[in-house]
C-alpha cells in the first residue's frame, strides 16, 4: 500500500527559510531540500517522545510525529505516534485518510479495534508487546481497560497520514443541524449539547 | 493521487468461474482476466444507473458502481456512484478510505461539504451542473435543500473506494458503550436509543 | 491504477504569486500551497461547465477542467471534462497519456469507442445515463448519432491527464512528409491537403 | 514515474501450468510465482535480440520484449525493445500507453521525435551512442535517414508498456467511416484506400 | 514513499489452501482473500514478539514479521521487526530493498546508523524512547553499546521489505573469488577465511 | 514496479536559476519546470556517452546519467548508465536503492550476477546483445572475463536510482571498527588495511 509519492533521492530534509514575511511563509511549504552535505545524524533521530505527554483532565495524550515535527521523515513515507492513556482513558473513534497504522502496546492493557466498510467490528483487548494493524482509512479506537496507565506506539506508512477524530469532525465542525439530526436520529437539543461538550475538548487536543 | 495499483495490460475483465463450491468461491476473488479476444464493447459499458434507485422511506438512494458491479473497471483505477435525494433527503456523513470523489449535481440544489483534518468545514449549496471535489479520505455529506428531487453523479479514482458511513460505523457496529459514552459525551440511554434507530436503517441502505 | 503521485496532505490549493516577471512566472509552476486556513468552500467547487461551450462551425466543444482550470483539484488525482456535440458532431480519435476516463452521456445518443493494443475496436451507441470506460492511454472517439445535440461528462484519474488528438498530433505537428507518406500510404499532395485542413481547425479547438 | 504496481518480493517468475484446457488457459494469466529456489540465472537473462529481426518488405522490424516474452521481468517494472531499420525504414507514429521510453541508437543515423499535448514537435537526427527520451504516452516515431541499416535499443519503465501504432489503430481497426472522414478531412474513397494499404501491412508487423 | 501496490479493498487475508501437492503449493502464492465475513480480530493481532528471540552464541536475534508471518498485513503496506541484542551484540550492515525503516529503542543504548549514496555516514548512540529513520534501501547497522541487553522495534512501509545482510550476501553467496579480491583488496586466503566464518553463522540467523 | 512519483504533465525540464547565492542554491533543488514552449528537441537528447569514460588505473569507468546530468529525464521515471571495463575490470558489488536495472552488453563477455534476499546467487557470463535484469535493490556485480574491453548499457526505472557500492559504503564510510570486526570476522589490522585501499580508490570513482 502506498500513501505517499516515491522518493527521488536518498532523503530530503526540508530547507526552511525564516518565516519573516507572508511570502516566505508560503515558500516554506515548498519542498526544498537541505544540501545533503549539511545533514547529520541528528536530522534522522527524534527524541521527543521518551516520556508521556500531558493527560490533563481528558485522560489521553497523543503526540503525532509527522514530517513537520520530524523533518528527516520528509519523502520517506513513514511517521509515528505515541499515545498515552490514564486509567479508563480513550482514543476516540478516528481514522487516518492516508495511511495504515501498525500499533504496538508498550505498556498496559488496551481495548483496540476497527470497523470495516461493511460495519463489522474487529476489536479485542491486547497487552504489552502485542501488535494490531488498522487498515488504511478505516475507523479505529482504543481504551485503557487495565488498572495502570497504558502506552501505545503506532507507525504509519505516510509521512503525514492525516487525522479525523469523529466526534470533533462531525459534531464540532459546523455541519448543519438538520443534517446531523437526520443522520443520527438526535434532537436539536441533543446536538447542541454534544456540540457544547465536544468543541472545546477537541480544541485542547488538536 | 493514487489509490490503486497501476495496470500492467490494457484492461483485465475478471474471469469468474461459476461459484459452485466453497473453493471456487475463494478462487473467484483472484484476478483472472478474460482473454481480451473474448471481450467486447458491452464489457466496458454500464447501463444500470439510467434511473434513480428506490428511496423507500429513507429519502435517499445510492448505487455504487465499483469493479464488482462493473467488471470492466477492474485494474483501471476508477468507479462511480449515482445518488438520488428525495425532498430533504440526506447522504449521512461518510468517507471513502481509498479515493477522492468528484461529484456533479445532475438535478436539484444540494448542500454539499467536507471536513478537513483540522475540523474546518467546507460546505455550500450547489446546483445542477456544478461540481465539488471531496479530497481522499475526508468526511463529507450532502442534503437536498431544493424543492424537488436531486441527483448527484460522483466519480472516484479507485476501482473500489470503500465506504464508511459514520452513524452506522460508529453507533451500529458494536463499539463498547463505555468508549462511545466518553467519546461523544452521551448517556448509556442515549447510546441505546441511537443504536436502535441506526442499526436497521443502515442495513436497508448498505 | 495510478496516474499521479499520492498526496501528503488533505489538499493543496496552489499559491500563485502575481505573474509580474519572467522569474515569477517560473516560480508559479512550483507547487506552493495556500495556507489551509485561507481556503474555503469555493476553492473546491467548479461552476464553469453548467452550459455547453461554443460549437462554432466544428460541431464540437470540449471544456477540460484540470488542476490549472480548477486549482482545488491539485494533488487530488482527478479532473473532468464536458463535451458537447451538435448534430453529427465528433470528438476525433484521441487519447490521454496519463489517465483512464469514465464517460457518462448526459444528453443524446453517442457512438463511443476505443481501440486496444491489438487494434481491436470496442464501440457502440450509448444513450443518456449510460457510462463507458476508456482504459488509460488508449485511442478513443465519439460521434453524435442522434437527432439532437448530445453532451458527455467525463472524469479522469489524474489531475492533468494530457491529451493527444490524433489528426493534429500527427498531421498538424510537423512530422517529416516522407515519414508520414510511408506510414499512411499517402501521397505528398494528400499530406499537404490534410495539413491545410487540420492545422487551423485544431488551433481553434485546443 | 510509475507505470506498474510495486513488487512485494525480490522477483516473481510466473509459474505457467501447461495450457491443456480452456480453464488452465485462464488460470495462466494469474500471477503465480515459481518457488525462488527453482529459479536460476537463466531466468533473468534474455538472449533473443542479439541479431536483427526480419525486415521483409516493410524495411522495419521490432522485437518487443515484455514480461510475456521474458518472464523474469515480471513485477520488476521494466521491459525493452530492439528495432532495426533498413535504408529509409520507418517506425510509424505510435505510443506506449503505460511507459516512458529511453532509446539508444546502436547503429546508424535516425530521425527521432515525439509530439506533446500542445502538438509541438521535438525531433532531430541522432547517431550511434546518442539517447533520446520519449515521455510516457506521447506519440513518437523514427526513420532511418543514414545510408546503412540502423538499430535502436529502447527500454521502458513498465513490464508491459502496451503499443498503439497510429495508422493501424485508427485506419485498421474499424472506426466508422463517417467519423474518420470528418476527423481527417478525407473522402470515403481515400479512407478505403488507406484501409486497404494499412490493414495487411500492420498484420504482418504486430 | 511507496514500496507496495495500493490495496483495492479494506484488507485481504490470504486464503491458503492446504499444501498437499506441488500444484497447490504454487497456487498458495496467489493472492486469494478469505471472505471478509470469516475474518475476526485475531487476524489483525500479532502476539509473537512479546519476548526476545534466542540469542544463541551470536548475541543478536531478529524476528521479522512480514505478511507471511502475519497474514493480516497483506496488501496493507506495512510490516515490523523486533531485534534483541546481548551485550555488544550487533546487527550487521544490511539494507531492505523495498522499504524505509523507522526504529525505536525499547530498551538499552544502541549505536545506530546508515550510509548514503555518497558514502557519508549518519550514526549515533540512541537510547530508550528515541527513534531513528533509515531511508529506503540504504545500508544501516546497529550495535548494543550499553551495559545491559538492548531491544529495538522497527517498522517498515512494505508488507515484505526484503533483507540483504552484507557479509552473507557478499561473502557467503558464491560471488567469484577474483571479483571479491579486486573489489575489497583482499587475498584469496582472506576471502576463504571470511567465507568459512560467515557462511554458517549467517545460516543460523536467516 | 514504481520507484518514482507519477508525472502530472507531459514533461518538466527543471528551471535552474543561476546559483549566485546560498539561498538560490537551495531554491535550485526545487522542481521548477521550464515553460514547455521554451523546450526543444535537444532537451530530450543526451550525447555524452558515445565513447567510453576514462579507466585510469582502476580498469572500470561508469557514467551514470540521472536527471541531474540529463534534465530532460525529470519526472519521467527513467535514467541510464554506460559502464566500460578494461581487461579483467570489475564493477564492485553494489545496488541501487530505488530502481530495477536492465543491462545490455554492448561489447565483450561479462560475468554478471545478483544475490537475492536468501543469499542465493544468480550469475553467468553473458555476451554482446544479451540482456540481464537486476531486480530492484538487490546486490549485483560485473567483471570483464573476455579478452578485450567490454561495455554495458544499463537502464533504470527511476530518474535517480541511487547507488551504494559495498566496499566503499561499508569500509570507506566510517562505521565503527568494532562493529565491522564482528560483522565480517576481520581483525582490526585487516580493517585498517581495507580502509586504506578502499577509501581513495572509491573517491576517484564516485
Amino acid at each position: 500500500m502506498a500513501s505517499d509519492p516515491d522518493p527521488v533521492q536518498d532523503f530530503c530534509i526540508p530547507y526552511t527559510p525564516k518565516p519573516d514575511s507572508r511570502r516566505i511563509a508560503q515558500l516554506s511549504s515548498l519542498q526544498q531540500c537541505k544540501n545533503a552535505s549539511e545533514a547529520n545524524a541528528d536530522d534522522f533521530i527524534f527524541s521527543g517522545i521518551k516520556s508521556a505527554g500531558d493527560f490533563k483532565e481528558s485522560g489521553f495524550s497523543a503526540m503525532s510525529i509527522n514530517s513537520k515535527a520530524f523533518p528527516g521523515l520528509n519523502t520517506l513515507g513513514m511517521s509515528f505516534v505515541r499515545a498515552d492513556f490514564d486509567l479508563g482513558g480513550i482514543n476516540v473513534p478516528h481514522f487516518h485518510p492516508r495511511a495504515t497504522e501498525v500499533a504496538m502496546v508498550l505498556e498496559g492493557k488496551v481495548y483496540c479495534g476497527f470497523v470495516d466498510s461493511a460495519n463489522r467490528i474487529y476489536a479485542k483487548v491486547i497487552e504489552k508487546g502485542e501488535v494490531m494493524v488498522f487498515p488504511r482509512g478505516l475507523v479505529h479506537f482504543q481504551m485503557n481497560v487495565g488498572d495502570s496507565p497504558a502506552t501505545i506506539y503506532g507507525s504509519f506508512n505516510s509521512q503525514n497520514p492525516g487525522l479525523q477524530r469523529i466526534p470533533a469532525a462531525v459534531f464540532g465542525s459546523g455541519i448543519k443541524d438538520e443534517l446531523l439530526k437526520k443522520a443520527f436520529g438526535l434532537s436539536g437539543k441533543q446536538i447542541d449539547e454534544m456540540r457544547r461538550k465536544l468543541k472545546p475538548k477537541e480544541e485542547n487536543q488538536s
